[in-house]
């Protein structure tokens, strides 16, 4: 038997979980849900597409184990998590880090109500890098975990970021690059455990597309003086055209570091766990790790389980598609 | 509350178990059972240490919430396992990895016989790593996940290959460090996903002191020689003096690496995935990581569970000293 998924929202995270569902053994994609059937019908055929406000609708034609929400987190989960998890189980990548305890909260009592497993904000920030997190501070006690983004030469690209330079009038288009600082790196993993201001920690670099004739000193100072998102960094601002933005920004690769530094026993002996990842397109990565997760949602209801779900509540066997005998043979 | 916990065998993992409990604000270290509790009763004042034969005596004196099991793999945990996880929740680093199964299977009739929590095989590897597998596999599906060991110059010391060196006649004493091949690490990180021999991964260093006038080329023979342990690897030989191997060879460090390289979506994006841990003691860290391990046994007995469990059941939660909430606000 199948774990039957379904698809709430057909955008970069959506497409890749329909290609990593492809990829599993014991999964199929029954369906895909949108704002906008037509578009996406144009795009897939081969598989049933309906309109997300026909909640009877589709839950009649797909009959979903599980819906991976693949929608963002500003005004799509807020919405509609707590909506669907009353109708299926549901695994979702709210990343708004500072309301994650609120939407745990709100999904887990309308999760429990109904009697289905939501898997909240997982992907990997938040996701496995909350689970490394928690690892590193609870095998070296005393120590913090540290996130840096953007190791490699190219950085890692910020789509909330390029967001922000986008609603600078005059702005046409924008990518901007996060850079973490080597040095930060390297107190790090040298065991300092230092207190960082943010901008300590990382760069942004940040490339510009303006309408013609637009005021580039203008555009630049509002960039470097937004609060939250690039006062408090050092920023380089590239104006570029559009054609020079289209060769050097294709894709979404991003990269990140979680670093734990700590000492063991009587004579403080030095202790470091990292984990890295380097992903070639950023969206097609949270959907693999979401589909995971879909698999452990649909295990969790299963054995009886209700409410909402972190990467933290979730055994990891659940997210295998290997049984316990193989992981105990070969994997342990 | 805090959580009572005993050691059973007070060794090297013995000693950082309760160097760790000492770092832990929910744990204390109720006692030290030991087949010598003369000798471990010279070192240790502060804690009452008995002979660990005296089931009844220990059970009454310490009333241990959790046991963790100290001893090796060989001798040891086959025979203290099944007879300890009768009378009380057990924690123990069984790296046997051929026969895990097996002892997974003893330890589950046993421990769920009695109402009792029997967390096996953990440590960093296998533990960690084994966890860092599952979790490379399950989300870049059709990758392999690879274990390499000794990446930093000093290699890692491994001391199952220096006790097989110590067993070869004429040899006094002897040290065994196990390197990476760097050029099989950059293969996995580039997706190849190889198919290796063990030699192709790791070569082998050793350090032998001697007895004097041993024939040193049958000794270097012979360990090149033995099946299993070198025949399959590049080994060099350096035969040193005593008081050279106290200098050159101090500590128990060991650092290692799982990488996972995949695909992700409709055009083969790369990505990789990398676990990597450098411990300056050994025997500590792998103290430090079970010590997190009795925190989840204990919170799985609370919860009604029985049974054997590895770190792929458990969920990483459970390691934390951290509450819900506070893992929701600050660690997500």
């Amino acid at each position: 038997m199948q774990i039957r998924v379904m698809i709430v929202g057909y955008g970069n995270v959506g497409r890749g979980v329909r290609c990593s569902i492809e990829r599993q053994p014991d999964m199929m994609l029954c369906g895909i849900a949108s704002r906008s059937p037509q578009r996406v019908m144009k795009e897939v055929s081969d598989v049933p597409v309906m309109d997300v406000s026909d909640i009877d609708g589709w839950l009649a034609r797909f009959r979903p184990d599980v819906a991976i929400l693949c929608g963002g987190s500003k005004d799509d989960l807020p919405k509609q998590g707590p909506e669907y998890c009353r109708v299926v189980n549901t695994v979702d990548s709210f990343d708004n880090h500072s309301r994650i305890p609120e939407y745990f909260h709100t999904m887990d009592d309308a999760a429990r109500a109904c009697g289905h497993v939501s898997v909240i904000s997982t992907g990997w920030d938040p996701g496995i890098f909350s689970l490394e997190r928690v690892l590193g501070g609870s095998f070296l006690p005393g120590s913090r975990a540290y996130g840096f983004y953007g190791l490699g030469p190219a950085g890692g690209l910020s789509m909330g970021h390029s967001d922000a330079i986008r609603t600078i009038k005059g702005v046409v288009d924008a990518r901007q690059y996060t850079h973490a600082v080597p040095e930060a790196v390297e107190r790090v993993r040298r065991g300092e455990n230092p207190d960082f201001k943010p901008g300590d920690m990382h760069t942004r670099e940040c490339f510009v597309v303006v309408e013609e004739g637009a005021d580039k000193a203008r555009i630049e100072r509002e960039i470097l003086e937004m609060p939250g998102y690039f006062a408090p960094y050092r920023t380089v601002v590239n104006f570029v055209s559009k054609e020079e933005l289209a060769e050097r920004c294709a894709g979404f690769p991003h990269d990140g570091l979680v670093v734990t530094a700590g000492v063991t026993g009587p004579n403080s002996n030095p202790a470091v766990a990292e984990y890295r990842c380097n992903w070639g397109s950023n969206p097609e990565a949270t959907a693999n790790v979401l589909v995971a997760h879909a698999r452990a949602a649909f295990r969790l209801s299963e054995d009886g389980c209700s409410g909402a779900f972190t990467i933290l509540d979730i055994p990891p066997a659940y997210f295998s598609a290997h049984d316990r005998e193989e992981l105990l043979k070969h994997w342990m």
